[in-house]
């Protein structure tokens, strides 16, 4: 990886949207994207407000005729650089989500995404379609599939250490919705979130949900082909969905379960995913992102943990530290945005890259199907097929 | 307690139908009668072959002529004597349950039974019917919900602790039938489990899921109203039932979801419970099932534990040693047999007995009709309702 | 077993002094040993007031006769009887278990002894030297060592799974004396503990530490040689010992640490025991007394639990349900009393017990041994020699 | 803090002497000063060999006329520079940590120093005396005290919420030094660290026990007055000292236990801390770093998360992410890097800086003569005195 850095000569440039200084999850991108020195954040727009927006690009140490005062403005200037961005990394509230990708690419720049990636499964598909068309690289941070251990628990699967897949069991639970801030002050984070017209078709798989079927179908290499869902609010009057329960069933013929909400009052925020296959099972939880529990059937269950040293070397490779020295959501998104640059400069070198395990757009436009065959099934009290992406 | 029983005078009288030496289950109900001096065991039937009926009951200490070869040798005569058995307790293959228990009813004995009550719904309301008229006492040893914290938690959710109930998660998941056991050897007790005819509707319901749903029903203080349901094998080409999954909708408006399966290779044969509330959730696994863990909105998780001393009395008389020292199943049972003997003794002397928490047979009635629910959400592929219960 | 147990043709018949109704440890103790059918109750003392004892000795459901004012009598008569009691359980205050256990010793009767065995390490050997010389049993309860999982760490320490052992921590913490117990209510518990003179020359070591110490020999299967320690009270002002804290040589070479003390404020009443191999380690708490952490060096560590189909037979017997069914303290006392059972049963018979692993009363004396280095050290602030017992 | 930064300007210009690229340990010195924008690397000697130094730091992107060959030649440029390093971090083998911190300070840069500060309290002393002299900040390196939980875990107990703090149990226990490393194939790193002459007076101390030592002082708030040691190898035949187990005596009266080694094969890298006070205690573990148990007497354990909104605003800020989002040893680091920033910032505008938590050269120094009286100790064969600091 190093020497590809190396060849390539510099790191990349990216530009971000949303995600000023002081929100966590714009620290978090712009962190993960430097940690390693691949990347360096060189532009940005950070709020619909040109001034404000300027001001943080400032604030980040960004040169001033790069700290823009809108979308359109950036993409135009960047366009003319000789320095121009590389990718643009997007972190909006959701119904922005399409127009700025799409403009993105269009535009010629590589995209790293915050989900969901569109307001429905016709705005992914476009997204796709524009991503292929261009040639483009559109990878969604979904980091908990990132993480050394999730990635292990794929490579189980994919190697037949668990044999067939039966049963996937995936939720995530969290009590950000459990009180009723639609009575609280005003705010402009539950601005949008609490207008379905701008959080999407169903709040809670936008927010949450969707890592958790992301992260089901990753390890269990498998996508999501029907679904019986109850989807609606925990939360008594609540006018957005905060809670999805489903059951599942996966090309491959495994059996699942999914249940998501942000409305559990005293939940811990944790997304934990068991799959039980022909031979044994295996179980993570984000609460202990460093270990993966292996338990084939006849034998006592194990506990892996990041840096054990019979790890693949692709898998040691996704971890920083050795085992025991605790590593975060952090070091989970710098590897997708590792990822994306090493296919990118291998690309750029005329090299053919390594085929990156990091979350497409396709994955995030087979999201959205399965969002909206949720939505159906509820609506009907039937189960609901998910529609397959386009060719 | 120790009071009732002085002024009764004696132990009750227990016979047993089934569960004869080395039978584990055999030995649980046996041991949990016995373990706090209510309950002596007097009688039994232990084989369908009347010698070894009558062996085995002679290996257990029991007088010879109290060691039969049939139930209804052994009803006919305890009824005639002057120290009859005060009550029956069934431990059979599932297809004798009814019968048993229809014969014992209506001479005149209480019963325990162990889990199903019987084949359907139907036999059920029957058995439910002749406990009303005989003015009987009729427990199902679902020992999950009379452990201490089990009982602590539903305690917390009818004090309102929790607010109103909002989602409950339960499973049971277990490798029981995780390999092909048809193909193995003979073996007499998979011969009336693999037969669809003799373990039941739903083998794994039978087997674990009643257990399940009644668990989340006693906690959450709810029956279940309607379900979403997939049955059937995750293990490829049995016949019987290793797998249910089910979206539930309870009585009191709660969401719910539902996973049992003896088919998860490699899994902890484990119980798990969560209950989230309005105010805050409670969880519970069968692993550690002298610890509750509570989480109340906007405070810090708390472990609960078995001997806390600001219990209320009737979870700590639930008890017998201090924190820190496990107690297992066997105690959960014995308290069950305690309070039917609490029941009846006070019953005996004209007393007002205690409302005691342990499940009887409407609980058993309520888990056929949410079975037959189950199978027929499956043929059905949308919602079905449960049968409420007879007046 | 069983079949020894029916050779002999019936239960053995116990004595018991000291724990009557309703103090949790006489149940303990009561229960245990009848949990298998080994053992009778027939006999007891329960109280230094002859009609307190009588009338508990009643509520038992002892024979009048048999419900016995005080030691003496009881073992004068019971020698008489054709039926007499074949042992004496001994569960009562400390500064009586010499006298106790010597006077049954010397009439013949095996004894079963809760701990510690006496005031001092002169007097536990001469109850060394009585059982030797009368060729009787006396068993000790600690039931820490009794459960299958500590069991088989024994095992795999001396199977060589782990190499030389190098490194041994045990702890017993517990907040039972974290409070100023000494200012509340007089309390007939109290009273004996907080006396010196009655509870031994170091209350902490005699309460819980000498389980601890026996769990660490017993797994590592080694003697301790010399000890640095710290003997004192956490609690200011308190006159007797609540806190131990020790480094420890043991014979076989290996180091460790000892920890136990009573005055641990909102501690969990918890034993934990680890153990460092040349090749591996392995670590248990009570806690989860049916689960055994294996780690050996470069492979993950490995969660081996009470039921696992590939444990020794003499392991999976120590067990009575299936893995993940909780079983408790009672099970493992019941194992110390179905193993003297069979030990006495097969010498009545003529026949070679098998070497069953319960503590017994050499076991106690090296604990007296150690409680008096520790004290010595404690008082040269320098590392003491434990003394060896009397050949 | 940010305020601050914006005032101050620009971010501090931060030199490294050692951990090139593909350093764990370097990398998480430069990840972590970089993280909230507060330090830029500017220069840097990242090898012995000149040219490798230099061809180090032109990969890790620093300019050509700053990838120095050597400290010296680094420290007498950068004096020289007007855009001068503000602060030298040193992350090279233990025996040049005292020559080069003392030419930074001497130099006028503040001093950011992995432990162990010295070879020796000697050493340490003369450090903590040029840093007073020259008005410098010198910060060191424990990251474990820079967790927001074990920062809370201090707060509490300052707060009085334990009490008076009774017992002190500390370890840190790897596998690092688990196999015969010795008999291995030549390998940088073990040449200095099976070194005593480089490593250290007690190799175990300086790599981990000097982390255990410090987060029990921290937290408990106390210095260690006396104590008794075992100072050895457990690996047979190994110079270098691989465990140290200790009975502590703090000055402030509270009892302690520490154990650390580098020898436990199979062991989980992990520290592990347990304060019991008066009043209740506390637990922590590396493992699971973001979440503290609180155990208050009478009241249920309670498990405190990293995020919780009650926490008090500083330890809130020592978090970058919402409770239940791991973060790691980077996050840690960066706490301290922040602080130092902040420090030098606050006293540059001539403001009173906030006193913050890092660890300073004092702590180090008190960390030496722990060490030596270890060593003391286990000559002895009793408890040594700690020697205090120079006034």
């Amino acid at each position: 990886m190093r020497t590809l850095r190396d060849r390539f000569g510099r790191p990349l440039r990216l530009a971000v949207v949303g995600g000023g200084p002081g929100a966590w999850i714009g620290d978090m991108h712009r962190g993960a994207a430097q940690l390693d020195g691949h990347w360096q954040v060189v532009a940005g727009v950070f709020s619909s407000d040109p001034e404000r927006s300027h001001a943080a690009g400032m604030a980040l140490g960004l040169a001033p005729e790069r700290a823009y005062g809108d979308v359109a403005q950036m993409i135009a200037r960047e366009r003319g650089r000789d320095d121009a961005v590389d990718a643009v990394a997007i972190m909006t509230p959701n119904d922005t989500h399409h127009p700025y990708a799409a403009a993105a690419l269009d535009a010629g720049f590589d995209v790293v995404g915050d989900k969901p990636v569109a307001h429905d499964f016709a705005q992914a598909c476009d997204l796709l379609q524009r991503t292929r068309k261009g040639g483009r690289l559109f990878a969604v941070t979904h980091g908990y599939s990132a993480y050394p251990m999730t990635r292990y628990a794929r490579h189980l699967v994919r190697d037949g250490v668990l044999g067939d897949v039966r049963l996937v069991q995936v939720e995530y639970i969290q009590s950000g919705l459990a009180t009723r801030v639609e009575d609280g002050p005003p705010n402009r984070r539950y601005d949008w979130i609490l207008n379905p017209q701008r959080s999407g078709l169903a709040l809670v798989m936008g927010a949450i949900g969707c890592h958790a079927q992301h992260l089901a179908c990753f390890v269990a290499d498998a996508s999501i082909a029907r679904v019986s869902a109850e989807v609606g609010a925990l939360m008594p009057g609540r006018r957005v969905v905060d809670h999805v329960s489903a059951l599942l069933a996966f090309d491959n013929g495994a059996r699942g379960t999914f249940t998501v909400t942000q409305a559990a009052a005293g939940a811990e925020n944790d997304i934990r995913l068991r799959v039980f296959g022909e031979k044994g099972s295996l179980e993570w939880s984000h609460r202990q992102a460093s270990y993966l529990q292996l338990a084939l059937q006849g034998e006592a269950p194990r506990t892996i943990g990041r840096g054990d040293a019979f790890l693949p070397p692709e898998i040691l490779a996704a971890g920083r530290t050795p085992r025991g020295h605790p590593e975060g959501l952090r070091e989970a998104f710098a590897n997708i945005y590792r990822e994306v640059a090493a296919e990118r400069m291998a690309l750029a070198l005329g090299e053919t890259p390594v085929q990156a395990p990091y979350p497409r757009i396709a994955d995030g436009a087979h999201t959205m199907a399965f969002i909206e065959a949720c939505i159906r099934s509820h609506q009907d009290g039937r189960w609901a097929q998910v529609a397959p992406l386009p060719q």
